[in-house]
């Protein structure tokens, strides 16, 4: 990144939607397209998937080191601490839920954040010390298991579950969505989804939060916007997208005609396909073999589907290559723990939530707001105001 | 702005925070810091102030003209229809305006707004026409000035007033504060000070929410996520700050001194100076000659200080300049309105949101999203995962 200050505002033209423009330093970590490999903190985010709990990853994340025993029995504390809501926004929950059943499915967690946040009266970033706005996003992170599962239960007419934090982050929030204590087997798979999806690169979300956190706003805008983009469909993050993909093609005598007539249409295959990997998303090659763990015919049916779309892009798009994203092995893995998939996307939201606390905390410690620009291509100004003898008159 | 694809993904290195880079085209408008002008699709903006309503501009932004005398009256109903909240928010005003008592002064509006946007189970933009879209928009910043006033008289103890909106946008919000209609001449003065606020280029907020917008949410993700950069502190929009320092003089014979020890420290002085203009700030000029129309002692306070710092510079900081900015007057002027500086960056937001609404509307055009990237700075990657062994068992 250049550091010279510019003397002049020459306008610096640049490819659309910003793609491959370098908006910040970062030592969260990195994405390697071309190698199908990504690491948070120099750690590959895979093998963390396999061996390390999210306290530890969101730790690692947070603070740059993997904590030590007596610093993951520290930072459990603080994300205890964070996981009761408020007596008042508790109450307000039913409403939320209720008022919310009918719209996406991260606009309740967005509004009970909001609310949260400004119930804690929390203090701009930028006038508070690194500790403090940690602080601030562990409590609003550590929140959202809770929030997603109370509102989970309320519409479906049940009552919430108080968190059981010593269970652990996933554990505890499989405790809070069934009121049970699930098994391990359960909590593992959850666990390697979760942690692969803490973070992923600059998505249109993590960048989200970096540009709000550079103006020194509180941590709850920055989160409660970063939420707004990850519900662009535009964006990835519906898993349910690709059970809808398995229940439409139904049967494998069907996969072949349903796969043909999508490739043929152009159409897109949700589950496939990514903007950044051209290789195997390494992400779908963990979840496989955690799905592939439990077995059963709707893992079967799912890896046959991936299975043949190699030799169907032979024959229709011949030189191209189409893979499984995040969201196909992800939406096996959720099923496989319980989940319904109302409860896809906002688990989603669950782990990246700590992903941007982590921007947030980075970007805090840059003073420059982000503040790009655009080009006027409307017709020539100034041009003269159109008198109207019934406009307002002259202020 | 490059059209042509990148085959490759060499990462573009570009000043800190996107200064001048140019993120898509608009046709909404632009502000030459180098002329001290800016306009809006074309005209004056503060000759849109001073001869202009703000549904005029709002409709001149989102619709690309001004409006005839039937689209006047068609676009007023569009907007006295999205001006009610619904019963179910209504009710939870009291709540929400309780809880935000101690946040942000855009907290209470961030939370109205998202939950107003739930309980209408509002569509992604992408989804919908743009007939579709700008109705959203619409309906959603239309309420902005029913939640500030309501929340405003919640947290003074005394009850909501129901909107009027046939009294017009701006006399309807001054009615819905204090329950009584106000003088044309003030609603003249807080109608130049909303219609040159309702844009100005782009702004971190403006590119936060079309941001989410290029993901595309729909129309409350994108207007909550840019009032949350709105209360950021670097944004600027807290024009509450200006009297704040004219408090602090206190007195003409103070202003040497104050003005001297600041310039001397290198602090900023609240109120003056401006990134872009290199000029008399346009918007200053303009709501200097409305706040002088009325007349005062503050009035001349705060042009005596203005006139002060030329001479007060040209000793302490030769060929320094330091002008008024937006805020400077824009408080002043809210003043003689009679609102409360609680009120300031509130009133700000409702005046933003109108600009916020056209450009998500012209951002939900482009099929692109925006996805930037960061440079991985850390240690080397990959590096082995210390075992630990108590860490979670293999996934």
């Amino acid at each position: 990144m250049k550091s010279a200050a510019r003397l002049d505002n020459t306008p610096i033209d640049v490819p659309r939607g910003l793609a491959n423009v370098v908006v910040t330093e970062t030592r969260l970590g990195d994405v390697r397209g071309q190698e199908g490999f990504y690491h948070y903190r120099q750690y590959s985010a895979v093998d963390l998937a396999r061996s390390r709990s999210v306290e530890d990853v969101w730790r690692l994340l947070l603070d740059g080191e993997l904590p030590t025993t007596e610093q993951r029995v520290s930072f459990a504390a603080e994300i205890a601490a964070g996981s009761r809501l408020s007596p008042v926004v508790r109450d307000a929950l039913p409403l939320i839920a209720t008022t919310a059943a009918g719209a996406d499915s991260l606009a309740g967690l967005r509004i009970t954040l909001a609310l949260e946040g400004a119930r804690a009266g929390l203090r701009p970033l930028m006038d508070l010390t690194r500790q403090q706005r940690r602080g601030d996003l562990i409590a609003l992170a550590a929140l959202a298991p809770t929030i997603v599962a109370a509102q989970y239960r309320l519409q479906q007419g049940q009552a919430p579950v108080e968190p059981r934090p010593e269970l652990g982050y996933v554990a505890n929030y499989l405790y809070m969505l069934s009121g049970q204590v699930v098994s391990a087997d359960v909590v593992d798979a959850l666990s390697a989804y979760l942690v692969a999806a803490i973070d992923h690169g600059f998505s249109a979300s993590t960048f989200t939060s970096r540009v709000i956190a550079s103006t020194g706003a509180d941590a709850a805008s920055c989160l409660v916007g970063a939420l707004g983009a990850l519900s662009g469909p535009l964006h990835g993050g519906a898993p349910s997208r690709a059970l809808d993909t398995l229940d439409e093609i139904g049967s494998t005598d069907n996969i072949d005609a349903f796969i043909t007539s999508r490739l043929q249409a152009g159409e897109r295959i949700m589950g496939f396909g990514h903007p950044v990997y051209r290789t195997e998303d390494p992400r779908s090659t963990l979840l496989k073999q955690v799905a592939q763990r439990f077995g059963g015919a709707r893992v079967d049916f799912a890896v046959a589907v991936e299975e043949r779309i190699p030799a169907l892009l032979e024959k229709f798009k011949p030189g191209r290559q189409l893979h499984t994203n995040l969201e196909w092995y992800a939406a096996v893995v959720m099923e496989l723990c319980g989940l319904d998939r109302a409860l896809f996307t906002p688990t989603f939201a669950v782990a990246r939530l700590l992903g941007w606390s982590a921007n947030v905390l980075e970007q805090a410690d840059d003073s420059k707001i982000i503040r790009p620009s655009a080009r006027y291509v409307g017709p020539p100004a100034p041009q003269p105001i159109p008198s109207e003898t019934d406009a307002r008159s002259a202020a």
